[in-house]
């Protein structure tokens, strides 16, 4: 196996078979992770990263594919992960979307790839930022990230991206959906795709209204704008880059991007520290430490309490 | 409020208010629990404890109180705890169970409670446990857990007791959904109750069928015995009291009793110690360690795996 240090040195000069390469160190969880992630940190925090949610249906991967199409004439590197929280297996189903963004395909300052979180949400929280820190190592200006799924993945995605983008279609119940759904609250920025459609102006209407009466997940002074698009056309795309620019302004302005990627950060060191002390605590298991003090708490010679400050103070001392 | 060791004392003489007012402290998760357990530790160990569970309407009620009688008339002190993993609030769901076990109400040798899980799944595993202290050192010699609901709770019940009992009815389908349930293989006896309906032998049948083909908790020589019984005219009790005495004899003979207990003892430490590590953990993001790691991650002066580290170290340290 080629060692960690020149991946990583190819990868800053955007070779994809390089990302690729530490993207699935991500998705296997590597034991090298450790070493990819410290050759890795000097080199992240420029990208601007942006979350993609939305049911099914709604034009996720075309409007993924508009939004790649308007960065590129801007002259942006891009790169985006397409989560699939549901699904144990990368690849599979997104082969759709791929075909949907193939057009990026032979463009060098694109990387897309597909990325599982085996088989559990827990696996997104973790993955998810670790395979952002290599796009951003490798140059990716905007990284998109886009999930499929519904529900719980998409407060998830929302809380790795900068900006939230969440996407709705007229005619499918989304307005009512949205409230249920809780994504009124993740939304920096709303898209309404499919705006050539009947019911267009009426979904618009009920979001505006129900967004008046919520409050956007900083609650500060920032308004969620209300975007519609015919995204297989690529209108009203430049207008989406417009509010994510403005957001992300926005954002900097009141301190609002440091704020938000020091509490994403927390997050995983803090799941990363306690996932750390569990296993020392499995290693105590292996030991018979642990079964010698359950067996003298089974036979009332301690009580559980005591017995788990001898177990923390094994772990601790 | 009373101090604990009074509390205690009082608990230890079968005062049922002492009892209802422990049980309480482990419901609340009181900060006195601590203090409690150690209290309790050298009062417990003796009481010999049995699950009882089953889809609703299999007459699990009925079955307690009718082996509440039995076990009565052999002159032992019962302790009874009706767990409803799925209410935040005890009592209300099992008003009708109370009824049905009221003709026990004023026995003193019989103590019952239901109690809540503070509506959350891992509760149980918490509450149960230190539940089942108090009514042991209380003098109970036999404690039977029942559960109120299904799935997950059935297998964290069996879990927790030293003998598990699944009760089942002629013609609800069990004999199918046991086996996508996992039933068969937390069960140490089951009970065919009912069993005056039509299709009690063809559930008993295919019981025995099913569980010709899987095998037992401890895989050892035990084959779990199928028992018929009418819970409510008393029918076939005596016979299941005989396979949970034959059981539990089994059990000592084989070391399985004390394997099973220290086993318990065991993951209540192990989450007891890793809850102690996750609150000091806490203590640090008060302390804003936590977020000085968080700000060097997000700047990329610091990988995550590094952060975790100097996180892990402020807390062993």
């Amino acid at each position: 196996m080629q060692d960690v240090s020149s991946l990583v040195a190819e990868a800053r000069e955007g070779r994809p078979r390089a990302v690729a390469r530490l993207i699935s160190l991500v998705e296997g969880a590597s034991p090298q992770l450790r070493e990819v992630m410290a050759a890795l940190a000097p080199l992240t925090g420029k990208a601007y990263v942006v979350g993609i949610t939305g049911s099914p249906g709604v034009g996720k991967s075309t409007s993924t594919s508009a939004l790649i199409t308007a960065y590129r004439r801007a002259g942006k590197r891009v790169g985006v992960l397409a989560v699939d929280p549901s699904s144990p297996f990368s690849g599979g189903a997104l082969l759709g979307d791929r075909v949907r963004m193939s057009e990026h395909a032979s463009d060098s300052g694109v990387y897309i790839r597909s990325m599982a979180t085996r088989g559990h949400l827990g696996g997104l929280a973790w993955a998810a930022p670790q395979a952002i820190r290599v796009l951003d190592a490798a140059g990716c200006e905007v990284i998109i990230v886009e999930t499929v799924g519904v529900g719980q993945s998409e407060v998830e995605i929302a809380s790795q991206a900068d900006t939230s983008v969440v996407l709705l279609a007229p005619g499918m119940g989304d307005g009512i959906q949205a409230a249920k759904a809780g994504i009124l609250e993740i939304g920096d920025v709303y898209v309404v795709n499919k705006a050539d459609r009947d019911g267009a102006d009426a979904t618009a209407r009920e979001l505006n209204h129900m967004l008046g009466l919520g409050a956007s997940r900083d609650a500060g002074d920032w308004r969620p704008p209300i975007v519609k698009t015919v995204a297989a056309r690529g209108e009203g795309i430049d207008e989406v880059v417009e509010a994510l620019e403005k957001h992300r302004g926005w954002m900097e302005e009141r301190g609002v991007l440091a704020e938000r990627r020091r509490d994403r950060a927390a997050r995983e060191v803090e799941a990363i520290a306690v996932t750390a002390l569990r296993e020392r605590i499995g290693d105590l298991r292996g030991d018979r430490r642990l079964e010698a003090l359950a067996d003298r708490v089974a036979r009332g010679e301690l009580d559980v309490y005591g017995a788990a400050d001898e177990l923390v103070a094994g772990v601790t001392g």
